[in-house]
């Protein structure tokens, strides 16, 4: 019986390591385009930034330790350039023809790119586009940068860029950042970046690289899914445009699980299909989708929708559902947004705002953001667990939480948003 | 409507000011023995230790902003002594009697004095404690100190007393710290301590001062709960020697409710009484005991048994049950220890250590215990909002957790706890 997995990161690697795990008869191929496996993509904004001294501190295992401790065959530069799901069948582009018994598409997804690229124009998705940038840069030494794009990568690039004290302008075509539409949160986030003097421009869509003046494009405006290959065989997608799966990772087509960047889930809080291509969860479905393609019979719950991204500095989180989501999903959201210290003052306590948004019907919590200098994600992590668990307004206000002054505030801020949301919901 | 509250911490403040939130009507006497209220008390070995410059640091109130903004009297020296609930009255020990209608217990708890104490001897638990004891220090210049119990106050006195240059001896009676029988914690915080120069002497029960050579001595050889004037009343207390309450924080006298150091609670995991007396749960049994107080009906769930402490730089965090509380408890635990980098090494990560612990028989989570220099408290609260909802190992598995490189591990140090705890399982 052959297990061929299409893609070694995240969600490919651990499927294989699963399914080898639950079975030790498997004949388990991984076959990778990239040159590299097991790197951790979230880690390459942290090598322009210079915080990583080479690329290889970002991997993690190779080939040989996947064939030596695992007994996991892994190819690397193997692109796949056509499928025949019916013969059970994979053409590389080399021509080679693979079959396989079993199928775990676990793809990825690829920057959108821009329209007309030129040379100094750069997308941050592979371990050769962040060898191709640190190159430019170094051998250019460009003095402005010009980054497209307020998602997590543009963020992050940003951050990155003013780092190595390039003058930094960051365009965004909404009004607001992460797709998070809070005011708050923009205003947070617009101040942290212009007080780091990195330009911001909100509303300001960019149509190509040619219609900007800076050195070097960092051009970060978006992902697409990965699905090609098995959307042309079949598979079907959703709405937002990534494969779709069941609860046991599964696609349309019998014995073929996907799972990662390139797959839909759904959020916990509300059921909603959605797409949030993160490293974390592509971990996690990819070992329900080796178990699966094992044998077992295993479900991924789906996700709270947990994010979290340091931009200059400054910690943001998201869990679950803003109220503006919260809406869309027929909620009846109400919100407290609090600002208090996430420890003593006497211990240079600093502040943090949580916002914490939950149902008025069914008081059930539905989702937080939080933001700050420290103590974010051990906050967003206790909010993402009580959306796990389907929470109430008042089993959080009850939450055990540990407090000593060097580690805590006697009030954690995450109860003190809770008490001014209970005082909203009475 | 009279409500009286005896004392004016943690638990009687906030048991003060939610009935009044929700009682604009009642008349609220808060009745305090010491001179200051709403101090910090967990604050006070840091006063030693020298990060807070004075006592005023640690308090948050005073009784003049009770009585202006929420119509809250405040009384501070004023020590009751007596009880006489059939007439609903008190007696101070100035002689004066008030009357109450409803009644709050909050008298806290004391430290067990040693036998024949000294003018070198110094218990730690109020504010005049701490001014005494660094009258003491400044005075004396003591070069040597022992500190009596390997609980909190003692391992943060330790810690504090080495940050002001003291050779410091630490005299345990048995042979582990905070009550956790644990093996790896022990040496975990017996190297730490050792590090840092402390002499360890676990196993080594001290009778009295006299029997100490050092030239000032701490003694933190634990606490007992103020509950006499009430027990003598008829108010029946637990095994543990504190005042059993309702899940509605009432006493079995009729409209006497208690709260915080004084009162026990159970563990949610198990359903056991116990008594941990700590700040924030003495925050959060005021409150409920206050809303009662005032004619709702709110329930306290319980406490999952959370605690951390800082022991010279390591954080040491525990909740719910270790495997052997979980074995007394009727369960059939199984644990998993791990140590794993909560941050990646590009960015500096320190080891975890996390031990995992669930019920072989229905995979439930029962505790965990973590320690590490940084990212403690934050995973542990994971865990206690975990045990709060009861989850089990396969839940908490699929959590959610948020990861970006500056802040975490793309594998979460408590996810690969629960990965190898299931392998155990099965």
């Amino acid at each position: 019986m052959r297990l061929v997995v299409v893609g070694g990161v995240a969600a490919g690697l651990s499927a294989a390591s699963r399914a080898r795990r639950l079975d030790a008869s498997l004949d388990i191929l991984v076959l990778e385009k990239g040159s590299r496996i097991a790197y951790g993509a979230c880690g390459l904004p942290y090598y322009i930034e210079g915080q990583v001294g080479s690329l290889d501190q970002l991997t993690s295992r190779t080939p040989d330790s996947f064939r030596a401790e695992r007994r996991i065959e892994v190819r690397t530069q193997t692109e796949v350039s056509a499928l025949r799901h019916a013969q059970r069948e994979l053409q590389l582009v080399s021509g080679e023809r693979i079959r396989y018994d079993k199928l775990i598409w676990a793809a990825g997804a690829r920057p959108a790119n821009p329209a007309r690229p030129d040379g100094r124009t750069f997308v941050l998705r592979t371990d050769e586009d962040a060898a191709r940038l640190q190159t430019f840069l170094e051998e250019r030494r460009p003095k402005t940068a010009a980054v497209v794009g307020g998602g997590y990568i543009g963020l992050e690039m940003a951050t990155a860029l003013r780092a190595r004290g390039l003058a930094v302008s960051l365009y965004e075509r909404e009004g607001h950042y992460l797709r998070r539409g809070d005011d708050w949160l923009t205003r947070r986030i617009t101040g942290r970046l212009e007080r780091s003097r990195v330009a911001v421009r909100l509303r300001t869509p960019v149509g190509s690289p040619a219609e900007l003046s800076e050195d070097v494009v960092v051009w970060a405006a978006g992902l697409k899914p990965n699905t090609g290959l098995l959307a042309d065989a079949g598979a079907a997608t959703g709405r937002s445009g990534a494969l779709q799966v069941t609860d046991q990772c599964e696609t349309t087509l019998p014995g073929v699980w996907a799972a990662g960047d390139c797959a839909e889930t759904h959020l916990i809080v509300s059921g909603r299909p959605v797409w949030i291509p993160l490293g974390a969860t592509a971990n996690k479905m990819g070992r329900v989708a080796g178990a699966n393609a094992a044998g077992l019979r295993q479900r991924f719950p789906g996700v709270a929708g947990t994010s979290i991204v340091r931009i200059a500095g400054l910690g943001v989180a998201l869990t679950g559902l803003n109220p503006e989501q919260a809406r869309l999903d027929g909620f009846r959201p109400a919100a407290a947004l609090i600002e208090a210290p996430d420890r003593p003052r006497y211990f240079r306590g600093r502040q943090l705002q949580v916002e914490l948004i939950a149902d008025c019907a069914t008081r059930r919590l539905l989702g937080a953001t939080i933001a700050g200098d420290e103590g974010v994600r051990g906050a967003i992590n206790v909010v993402a667990t009580a959306l796990a668990a389907r929470m109430t307004l008042d089993d959080f206000l009850s939450l055990d939480l540990a407090y000593t002054p060097p580690y805590a505030a006697a009030m954690d801020p995450l109860l003190i948003a809770a008490q001014q949301l209970a005082h909203e919901l009475r």
